[in-house]
């Protein structure tokens, strides 16, 4: 059967992905079922989508109900929970924010950049246009947040003409020597998701914040990995203590529905007819983020989710010490981990081993092996998934 | 609470739609239902997304079902719905296709472009990157789709700038002149939605594709709008006997979960790494999708599309005809209808007027009603939305 699936895949979708073939059929918190009944501990929890769990029951129960009865109209009538989720999202930041709905990361760092282009064009004598982004970041797929993507290796000449108006930075320093009269805004994610898990420094973060307000240069933070308490704050830049103009979120809000969010306080910049989408906050989008966003609110308030990213940490730590052969660093947030591998080869042997093992992990950049645990995940999932970790580490050589 | 909900919604999201401050709570079929239990004929399908109806049970049940066992996992590992739904797609096209899956239209474009242009900078001794559309056509919202989207008043100065590469002809015998060595594809919608909902006469775009093929540049087709079944066939491209390099669709495709589709012929184009989405092609909405085309397939081979589609436009006729005062011209494909209206003022009136009676129809273009009703829409529902269009008709002055 998986084979039949795996030629079905290969003849029909496009090959764009490394793919696992491993015919998942079911999930329960952080585990998975393949067809076989064999178990797996998820520790990537879809790239950090799954935020509240596989198969969570209150959010399934919330889209049942919804879809039952709307799933979708055009956005030119009001959504109810469209607005509820940009209220919801608002109160949880802390931030005098209202918030446009995108399908997707990318979207939402597509709404992020016409935001600051367009507060570029109106609000100055001499039009601002350039948008700053540092090298190992990444923004998205589209043509234009590809471009964004710091990484020179997405910048492929098969996709160019790409839009003018960026460029990347080695450092947070370096930014300060880059800005010139047409700069508009910085870019950056606090903690470089596929650029290597590696948290910036939180004064070089809030001097650069104070920096750019000064100067009237937008900061924009790609929350699209960071976002809706991965790093154990609704927001990292809660954590960061600082305001930027725009913020973008994606993968963690709606537990596995396609969605996108661009939070800006600047809530004049855009008029109707200057951006839209429309499938972008539908009812089935956000009856999904609600649902999360309130269980997230309460497992955060109860403490939960503090208790599982330092029981979780102090797990990763062991792992980490008793296999300080293999790894040179750990690195991370809350439950958005890294660790340091030895080289590119060892780290792709650990994935493979470890899938085999029952426990599936990421990779970012080149040699970091990346943690995105189910936010809920029990003290038993993450004592069996270290368990499946080292028992492939035992068989790396 | 209508209030409460406008205050909210212009507290927190930003704005950018011309909303209509009616809360829907509850939809069967085309008919909808706000917080007051007053009912709406829905002439519009969430601009042509709600294609089996709301609150559709077998699309609600086949949710449900996925959603309490997987949403989402990451395309690092197959996904067994994504495979079968790329082979529907691909069966009923009656193409040898292969599917690259998104999350909107806008996406879908993107990926249409990057296809392309791989195939401009790989297959030819000289770098071919040009695309060429139409001065009326819409493509999206992203900074590159909005550049590649035809109609002038999209590309504001506010978010330049645009990638380079893309050029705008009036007319399908106007492309012929524009094509120089560096064009590698020509993007075309073959009934344009957002630019009026006129349908292009098929000898000419019969002769357009037999052109592009000898000349070794791509036709890429635009189905956003007029893909699954919206005109009578699975595609408008079946209608047109054409066979393209690269369709798109979004839309209809997933009965309201955000979904969007990039199929191609060229299947080796792209390889692992070119491109990819965390969400596109997730269990939800790809199982999502395989329910709402197995629903149109039933209903397309029972007879049952063409006979709606027979129905709805006599009624539609009838009621153009009772009012030729009013409308100018009747257009449009299948359940993709539009009436040009005499002038921009009258349309907006009739739209709003048509709300107040209950029944909901859009715009397109400057002067045109568009009509993208329900595809499952019953007899009841046509008679009575017509019933309540010519209600709303008696009252323009």
């Amino acid at each position: 059967m998986s084979k039949e699936l795996e030629n079905l895949d290969k003849s029909y979708v496009l090959s764009t992905y490394a793919r696992n073939y491993v015919n998942f059929k079911k999930g329960i918190n952080a585990t998975l079922y393949d067809e076989n009944g064999k178990d797996y501990i998820d520790f990537t929890s879809g790239i950090g989508v799954v935020s509240v769990g596989h198969g969570n029951k209150q959010v399934a129960n919330a889209i049942c109900e919804q879809v039952n009865n709307i799933t979708h109209i055009s956005n030119l009538y009001v959504i109810e929970p469209q607005a509820k989720l940009a209220q919801q999202i608002a109160k949880l930041s802390g931030y005098d924010v209202a918030t446009f709905f995108a399908n997707s990361g990318a979207e939402a760092n597509e709404g992020a950049i016409k935001i600051a282009r367009k507060y570029g064009e109106t609000k100055f004598k001499k039009k601002k246009y350039k948008v700053i982004t540092l090298e190992h970041s990444f923004h998205g797929r589209t043509i234009t947040t590809v471009k964004a993507t710091g990484q020179q290796k997405f910048h492929s000449p098969n996709f160019a003409p790409y839009p003018d108006g960026f460029s990347y930075d080695t450092t947070i320093d370096d930014i300060y020597n880059s800005i010139d009269d047409e700069t508009v805004a910085v870019m950056i994610e606090l903690v470089q998701g596929e650029g290597g898990v590696q948290p910036f420094e939180k004064a070089a973060i809030q001097e650069l914040a104070k920096f750019l307000k000064q100067n009237d240069i937008f900061l924009i933070v790609d929350e699209v990995q960071t976002g809706v308490y991965r790093t154990g704050e609704f927001l990292a830049c809660n954590l960061y203590e600082i305001e930027p103009d725009i913020i973008t979120l994606a993968k963690g809000l709606a537990g596995g529905v396609p969605i996108g969010a661009v939070l800006t306080k600047h809530k004049d910049i855009f008029e109707p007819g200057d951006h839209g989408s429309t499938f972008g906050g539908n009812y089935l989008s956000t009856a999904a983020g609600l649902a999360v966003v309130n269980i997230l609110e309460n497992y955060k308030n109860s403490g939960k989710l503090d208790e599982t990213i330092i029981y979780y940490e102090k797990k990763l730590n062991e792992v980490y010490e008793r296999n300080r052969d293999i790894f040179l660093d750990s690195v991370g947030l809350g439950l958005m981990r890294g660790l340091r591998v030895k080289d590119e080869k060892t780290l792709s042997d650990i994935i493979k081993k470890s899938l085999e093992e029952g426990v599936m992990v990421l990779k970012a950049g080149k040699n970091t092996l990346r943690l995105l645990p189910v936010l809920t995940i029990s003290k038993e999932e993450i004592d069996e998934g270290f368990k499946r970790l080292e028992n492939a580490l035992s068989k790396i050589s």
